[in-house]
């Protein structure tokens, strides 16, 4: 009894935090976006965003664009350094902060509240996007975190953030990467470990007309 | 008459310099490329190539999409931190290096020789391309070159890597990011100063059938 009494509170807690979790749409590949010459014409950094909110979709192809499973062997949109897939990708509204997990186009929920101002820092109107993309680097999944290892998982995030920049021009998106962020503040709020270190944010939202 | 020889060496020597660079014929950017969405979904790695030689147009194309200039006030089809403009791009082909001048759209011949066996280190299948991209970090240019410059500065060329990688996906070439190199022979070989780091590289060239 006792043993079953504990199982079916996990699988309450578990249920309760699934409950959470965001299913997103399967990614659009045939959206129209603009052809890649003319999204690198058209990239740019925008710091002003309406308050519309993302849709689904729009979070989904976006999220797909930035480091989404694009083909077999769950290859990534992104590529990292012999294929380490140590940028993890994590999604912070007014509301609660999530983690993408690419293979189960899934947002899992992390916690509740607007951390939108500590992905801002000092600039606070990265906290006016209605959503902004964290990429954080996850040393313990690259496997050593020494100069050259930071130096390549730079190199990573960098990556990941210009899909996002060169998606948000194709699809009539405002962004800008930003290195500035209240890093400490981060790590508590979305429970990172030591060896997972934010790096880049993307501010994202529609621009003002 | 000392003075007036003089000038004419150094205009002689300029002169035989500039015979040596290659003016690119402008960027084509309503060349047909795919859409972003379809360069994401179809990028990857690529280790083989033809040894057919990219054509000035394609190899004018390419490099906008580097790091060429988009707009207004000189920006980038790549951003970098603080608007730095710190990555250098050197083109490696069998005969010459050169550097390419974003503002200028010109290669700026700096030495004759096959030098794509340094890009290529141990991996011999990067000096078989017909062309190498070569990304370096010019902490000169950037302005430090402390722990937090190195990541910034890595993660720019991250970012011009991967428009090197949506261009080529886009643009039916083939492609892959390396950061292994003979660093010091390419030093040397592109008289690079000691506060000029080599970073990254892409062997491009067609797709073997």
């Amino acid at each position: 009894m006792k043993r079953n009494t504990l199982l079916a509170l996990a699988l309450l807690c578990c249920s309760s935090a699934f409950a959470q979790d965001i299913q997103l749409p399967a990614p659009n590949l045939n959206r129209t976006t603009l052809s890649t010459m003319q999204a690198l014409a058209q990239r740019q950094s925008v710091r002003e965003y309406t308050t519309q909110s993302l849709s689904e979709q729009d979070l989904s192809d976006l999220l797909w664009a930035t480091c989404g499973v694009s083909r077999d062997e769950n290859h990534r949109t992104a590529p990292t350094a012999m294929n380490r897939r140590e940028i993890r990708v994590y999604v912070i509204n007014d509301k609660a902060a999530y983690e993408y997990l690419p293979v189960e186009n899934r947002l899992a929920h992390i916690a509740d509240g607007d951390f939108r101002k500590h992905v801002a820092g000092p600039q606070t109107f990265a906290a006016t996007a209605p959503v902004c993309i964290l990429l954080v680097g996850d040393f313990e999944r690259f496997g050593s975190d020494n100069e050259h290892a930071r130096l390549l998982v730079a190199m990573d995030a960098g990556i990941a953030c210009e899909n996002i920049y060169l998606y948000c021009a194709s699809a009539g998106l405002a962004t800008v990467t930003r290195a500035m962020m209240d890093v400490d503040a981060l790590k508590a709020a979305l429970h990172l470990t030591d060896r997972q270190v934010p790096l880049l944010n993307n501010p994202v939202g529609y621009p003002k007309p």
